[in-house]
């Protein structure tokens, strides 16, 4: 019972072993992870075209949620950036970006790829991630990165921008070209340097006065507060607002109100298709974050688990007030090095979050968008892997294909169009080989029981005998490959007596392909040849046995393709030869 | 040059040995495949909602074209009844069956498929075909045929019948009950009786009083030409059509006149998902009867010429006035057993179609529209075929899950969702397969080389070695799972110092599974254990040769597994010992 409801609520497992230490490493690291995620909620909100308190609901209960529910100790969940590039993206179409119903319908989005997510926990689909390959997601990463990037040069410039794709985003820059404001490109200009060198020079600085090696770098994580704190007193003092600067603007002091979203049926299924690319690409992303810090703790993440964490995560944004939230790759790393050791840091965060918005939201009305957008452009920078391209093509052609797609589709028409081609290059591209299955004429090393490609190897073979090693599992989509290829080499071969189909490598016989296996040991038959297999599989054995084509197949099933050998070559001996030795492929 | 010409006009091949004794037996098959087509001509057109003349002008231009372009001698091409239900069901959304915009949307639909066949053929995508699983086939088959059936009963009763799927069938039944007629009744009933009994009774006795088994199969074949003959004299004897009997009415006279089919947008992009389903199962249905009777004569055909001369078949009848085509089962057998050599048999058949249409058109004018419905009845019988669903339950729950739903959506949802699901349901069940690979840990079988499965064989294994066997190619869909596998199997064995994959079944590894490589190989390091590869094949082994994974692995490559136990065990002999003989599994 205890086992059951401790797989349902993860917090089971540490809260028995909780103690005062633990509570003051958890404390230290909310404190530095507020910190940094205060800009970084103010700015997600901005690129998603949602108002800024929208970003600070997005990081108060979802995480309180995630701590009650999720499996990793540290992974810091909260509004991101490619999910916010997203939400822009989908909301588009929708509503005017930042008028009520525009909200609205975020709420909405968050709600429902939280269901989505949920949904998918409980039926246990975590698996269908999968099928967003590394390179896909790679590509779309890189290709959000810039398309981010790209959203935020009209903040820094002071001009309005927009658009989904880096087409629109140039006109809309180009058309405004004249309009650009001095000031806020002064602002954001200094922040955008300043940001850059505080990460390329302030770690080693520190470290070279003494710091330790996690401080420094904490600290330096930390340079996006001096500019807000700066800009912000700045644009205060000088009344910048005035100067045509924009402003955050007044943002509403005090805590979220729980409501449902709206429940416009219209609305929910427009939005689905979004909702269910949010999901998966937040919980790819999540997932493998979470991963590769338990990893470093030898701790486990349980995927399914995290299905529902993060979808009753998303689900309590769209209540509580907030955008779509999933774990953030940089906030969770600086959780995981400050020390936190249990979701109740996440906790402590919405707490930060919480104080700050009920003291501090009169200040933030000062903050120039400009320093945000600087924030967003230094804080994406490390998104962008083009080296990943060139790596992928050199490996795959079929894998660089799917990564430029999604690269080049996102850039020019959008995300949600970009990484459903990937997907969908992915896996024509595996139907496609795996249609053609690679299949190798075999024969016997020489004092081995080994048989390697007679094209690759100096092997023995015989006229009567050929075996034939198929490189893939049969199902209905190469079932008739296998036809073609098998009375192919037949019809080449008038002193066949006998085939052998070693099938070590195929892992699966699906029904179609028994249909042409059935149908090659018919044809085989009227042309006076047996059709053998050897090397058949236990599961593929099991069910083989069952079936009628079993019970006619003429020739036998060998253990191994050497017992094969020994029984139908060296039992006609006359007949076995050494093939002339030739120089190996 | 010659051969390039014959791979585009395959007729060059076979038009220099024609002579008197080929043309005596593609005469004499002509004959008997045109007594079939007239009344099949008549009655898919019927089926499809489309005037007669629709019908016979799709078995003239099409057959002729088809005789060109085609490699197959004996498939006799022309309307076939589950395209032409899959015609109802495309234009039943876009105007009044029997309209002139419905006859227009028909010839749309013909030529459409025959440029989506015809560019498959030029780009060699027949491989696309192969998607459609046998089990989907089979069940779709098997529910058209019964949805074809359901559609003629209206005739048969003589109500207005109509709708797309079973339900909406029974419901248009239902609601016209009262008003069947009871003269139609009486002749389509004792059609249906009369060809059901022919088609039981006649070729045994045919037999019996001395005919040869091949005359006798071709004659009782025939029958349906009795029925036609004799309900037509009747009908016209005792003017039926007073009596409210259905009558094919006035069939225009003389040989289609060569147009465009209408160039409407709007009607070719809403047919276009239509005209995609047709062709693939078209096409599907054509090359498997193709293949069929080719192999009885050992000849072979070329798929990808068989789809440029179905497409230019299908163009023909677009633009010759029929609807689309396809090779018919029945008729092609017929064509195969009437003695048919050469697609001039074709070519014949359409100049027999083109007399009938010439001479015949003012008696068809009498033929009740019951009679076509018996013969539709009667022929599409043999379609239906529901011992496949329990053979192939019995073999996999996958293929039978993917063959019910087909079945299912099919009868209660209309054509094409249902074989949308079906292929949806094989593709997804392909998918999630392969994404949790089978995997075994294998131990040596004293005194072979060979490896076997522990859990099933008794094997020699060794504490510190372990070897696993990966049962499928490793890519994106689960190549997370495979790290998973081996974490796990990690943490059980604590005295663990090599773990050897072994990749004899592994045919591909692509980008995202080399990531997972190269996190298993350091996630291993960190526990101070050494991943060794073990019998990777020649095509992955080039392109592992290039990586940085293949270069930064502490461990071997070795040739066999074998190789492998004799180095990291016989090396060190102490640790290996002799499992416990148990029970096999």
């Amino acid at each position: 019972m205890l086992n059951r409801f401790a797989r349902v609520l993860p917090i089971v497992h540490w809260l028995k072993d909780y103690n005062g230490g633990t509570f003051v490493s958890d404390s230290l690291a909310a404190v530095i992870v507020t910190l940094m995620l205060v800009p970084q909620a103010l700015a997600y909100a901005l690129l998603a075209g949602l108002p800024a308190e929208v970003g600070l609901y997005a990081s108060m209960i979802p995480l309180v949620v995630y701590a009650l529910f999720g499996t990793s100790a540290t992974l810091a969940v909260g509004p991101v950036a490619v999910a916010s590039l997203m939400t822009a993206s989908a909301l588009g179409g929708i509503a005017q970006a930042g008028s009520p119903e525009y909200v609205g319908a975020a709420l909405v989005l968050a709600a429902l790829s939280g269901l989505i997510l949920f949904a998918m926990g409980v039926l246990r689909l975590g698996f269908l991630a999968n099928f967003l390959s590394h390179p896909v997601i790679s590509g779309f990463v890189t290709a959000s990165g810039i398309l981010i990037a790209g959203s935020q040069i009209g903040h820094i410039l002071g001009i309005q921008g927009g658009g989904h794709n880096l087409l629109e985003m140039g006109r809309g820059l180009w058309q405004q070209i004249a309009a650009i404001n001095p000031v806020t490109l002064v602002i954001g200009g200094g922040v955008l340097v300043y940001l850059y060198l505080c990460r390329r020079f302030l770690k080693p600085a520190l470290v070279a006065i003494g710091l330790s090696e996690r401080l420094a770098d904490l600290s330096s994580k930390a340079a996006p507060v001096s500019a807000v704190i700066v800009t912000t007193a700045a644009a205060w003092f000088w009344d910048l607002g005035e100067a045509g600067v924009k402003l955050v603007g007044e943002v509403p002091s005090g805590l979220p109100s729980i409501s449902l979203p709206p429940l416009d049926p219209a609305i929910w299924s427009t939005l689905l298709p979004a909702a269910v690319l949010i999901s998966l690409v937040g919980f790819v992303e999540s997932v493998s974050v979470a991963q590769t810090l338990a990893a470093k703790r030898r701790q486990r993440i349980d995927p399914n688990a995290e299905l529902i964490a993060l979808g009753l995560a998303n689900v309590g944004a769209g209540v509580g007030g907030g955008s779509p939230v999933s774990g953030g790759f940089s906030r969770s790393v600086v959780n995981f090095e400050a020390g936190a050791q249990t979701p109740v840091a996440g906790a402590l965060t919405a707490l930060g979050i919480a104080i700050a918005t009920l003291t501090m939201t009169g200040l933030l009305a000062y903050l120039p968008k400009a320093t945000l957008a600087a924030t967003i452009i230094i804080a994406i920078s490390t998104l962008i892997d083009f080296s990943a391209i060139r790596r992928t093509l050199s490996y795959s052609k079929a894998d660089g294909a799917a990564m430029l797609a999604t690269i080049v589709l996102t850039l020019v028409h959008g995300v949600e169009l970009g990484i459903l081609v990937g997907v969908g290059i992915s896996l024509g591209l595996y139907l496609y080989r795996t249609s053609r299955p690679h299949s190798a004429v075999v024969g016997l090393i020489p004092g081995t029981e080994h048989f390697r490609n007679v094209s690759r190897h100096d092997v023995r073979t015989d006229d009567a005998t050929i075996i034939l090693r198929v490189d893939e599992s049969l199902y209905f989509a190469n079932a008739r490959y296998l036809e073609d290829t098998v009375l192919e080499l037949v019809s080449a071969r008038p002193r066949l007596k006998n085939l052998v189909l070693a099938c070590q490598a195929v892992n699966d016989i699906d029904a179609s392909a028994l249909e042409s296996l059935e149908a090659i040991d018919k044809r085989l038959a009227e042309a006076d040849i047996t059709l053998h297999l050897a090397e058949v599989k236990g599961p593929v054995m099991d069910r083989l046995r069952r079936t009628e084509f079993c019970r006619e197949l003429r020739g036998s099933i060998f253990l191994s393709t050497y017992e094969a050998w020994r029984t139908l070559v060296n039992a006609t001996p006359a007949k076995a030869k050494e093939k002339p030795v030739t120089q190996g492929g």
